[in-house]
């Protein structure tokens, strides 16, 4: 991981404090490197399913929202990126103190930029474990 | 569509009940039907991403409780279903007066259950335009 | 379905043509209309998995140009398209005689085209079982 | 990586050799251990798309058996395991000398196994590119 200019850090904790959902879900920025972006979140009744564990829309916003910013760290000044296609696959239940999301870069490019994503489940402990992985597509647009 | 009985339209409105992430969403059921289950909801800044839209995770989460809750119609009693893999296609920014989820049942199955579901987004005028579209597997689960 | 120019019909069977996977699974195209395209192939033992049954690559190669070509049939003259990423949902095993892929356009584009793909296997009878489905993302190419 | 039983590692190559399709692409193992299995093959014009490089549905078709076949190495014996969904990103035109597949398992399971593959092309020289990503789930199913 290379580091990243303070603009470009800067422009995603910007972009970060715009998302309502993002504040609404209580997540936070972990991480900002060239190419990868780490967020997290503190489960909470109001992101849940019925079974009280994350719900997959939760997860699936973390792991988003953690794969476009990290697209967004390869992107010139003054682009932003939208999500053209995003697949989860949900391996356990997403339940913990933290859920950590690792969003990375594959393959940056001007038309499009394709992410990976890896969401795991912390305990209090701080024992880990992989709850859900991500595969997607991201497309640059001017930024508004 | 076939009607289903009054003892799985009850499940699922308990079952949505309990979803911290659907009432947190503002999330309402419009229709439970053999197969197919719609749900809306209308955009609000808690829900937006960076540019004041609705952000992919909500619209997902959506599409996702419409496809599970379609897969649901099709269970045995005392059966519940949980997301194994989802992938979503944003076709156009979520935006208006109401996001509409409509999850089908592609494929019933004792062991996986195949779904689609086409998400609109409904303006003011209620004219509406399709703005993501998600096919996704939810597995059979014991009720707790 | 609207009719299509000949113009693009006859840019669909000399592409077809020229692929010589098409080629080697015997697929023919069964129908060219706008947004919609549908492509066949008999099953055979060279493409099937190790129970004799039409291999899954086999299955998507199907789909995945049927939804290209129905891509095709949106573009101006002049352009072709390229998969940026497809999804398949396997739904049963792809046996009979016949395999039927109808690719259509969910969302075109100038910048990305959205399909869907169902794929149904026909018995010798005449009757048919929908046996996969695909969702997937083609981006426009200058034609060579 | 651990090794793995010569059952295993028999029961992977009897399957491979039953395959019409790999066969019918040429492909060749070059790797199998424990979670991980990796597939080559040669690009001939007979899996191309209409502009000569390999077919979506050939580089799909080998990193799928990849994938099949790692999911097979955390499996007990008489078990073979069927895809139930694989969604592909292709990155990069696959051309070269040879595509080289390695299919890795994310999550073992009795229920399902969640795997992840990577394609790379290699050139005469011998330097490689990544071309395409998957990420899928497949299913145990008995023996025939």
């Amino acid at each position: 991981m290379h580091k990243i200019s303070s603009l470009i850090s800067q422009q995603i904790q910007d972009s970060f404090a715009r998302q309502g959902m993002m504040q609404s879900l209580g997540a936070q920025i972990e991480r900002i490197a060239s190419g990868e972006v780490v967020l997290s979140l503190r489960p909470n009744p109001e992101m849940s399913q019925q079974h009280g564990v994350v719900h997959a829309g939760a997860t699936f916003a973390l792991g988003d929202s953690a794969s476009g910013y990290a697209a967004l760290t390869q992107m010139p000044a003054g682009k932003e990126v939208m999500t053209v296609e995003m697949k989860i696959n949900l391996l356990d239940p997403a339940a913990g103190a933290r859920l950590i999301a690792t969003g990375r870069v594959v393959k940056p490019g001007k038309r499009l930029v394709i992410t990976r994503c890896d969401i795991e489940a912390e305990a209090e402990d701080g024992t880990r474990k992989l709850v859900a992985i991500l595969q997607g597509t991201m497309i640059p647009v001017e930024a508004t």
